[in-house]
């Protein structure tokens, strides 16, 4: 997603997914990658941004048009497989918010 | 913030600031930390996390308890002075989303 997504109208929705990794990579950034190409192809899905730190701790911001599209995401199988091996392997925390998003705006310095 | 926080009563309010940053210093560390300091200050304020990556792209997500609460700190003067100082110097572009936090939950590898 661009820095300068705030083309869609609201209100929309935002998964906060905070989380710190465990150490080495196990198989995550594959898997990672994997999910974000599926999770691009979902319907509703609006965008997606990641952030992640030298210390392992990080973030990423998925946007849905709608709470029943991020249900859906969710339990999708390949996706639950993907969360189950989170649990047991990557993450030695994470924090899960679900967001409505009810006003957004953007500047760029020209 | 600690990444399990979700020791809130839901709703509260996210305010999702994504931007990317110029290049240089140029009195930014300070500012953000002078501003941190102050908005865990401010009536409402929850919690703040914040990743930056080499690149310059980051988010900083803080939590509030009501849309009153951000409007208060928006308009804070010195929070002013610094907000102008960052669409003059400190980011090349940036995107603010004001979220309602619907749900929350955690998770923890024991």
């Amino acid at each position: 997603m661009n820095l300068l997504s705030n083309r869609f109208e609201v209100p929309y929705y935002a998964v906060i997914f905070t989380s710190q990794r465990t150490t080495g990579d196990q198989g995550y950034g594959q898997m990672a990658d994997q999910m974000e190409s599926m999770g691009r192809d979902q319907a509703g899905f609006l965008g997606i941004e990641s952030y992640r730190e030298s210390s392992g701790a990080g973030v990423t911001i998925s946007y849905w048009k709608t709470l029943e599209d991020i249900r859906h995401w969710k339990s999708n199988p390949a996706h639950q497989i993907a969360q189950d091996k989170g649990k047991q392997t990557w993450y030695q925390s994470y924090s899960v918010k679900i967001c409505k998003v009810e006003r957004a705006y953007d500047f760029e310095n020209m």
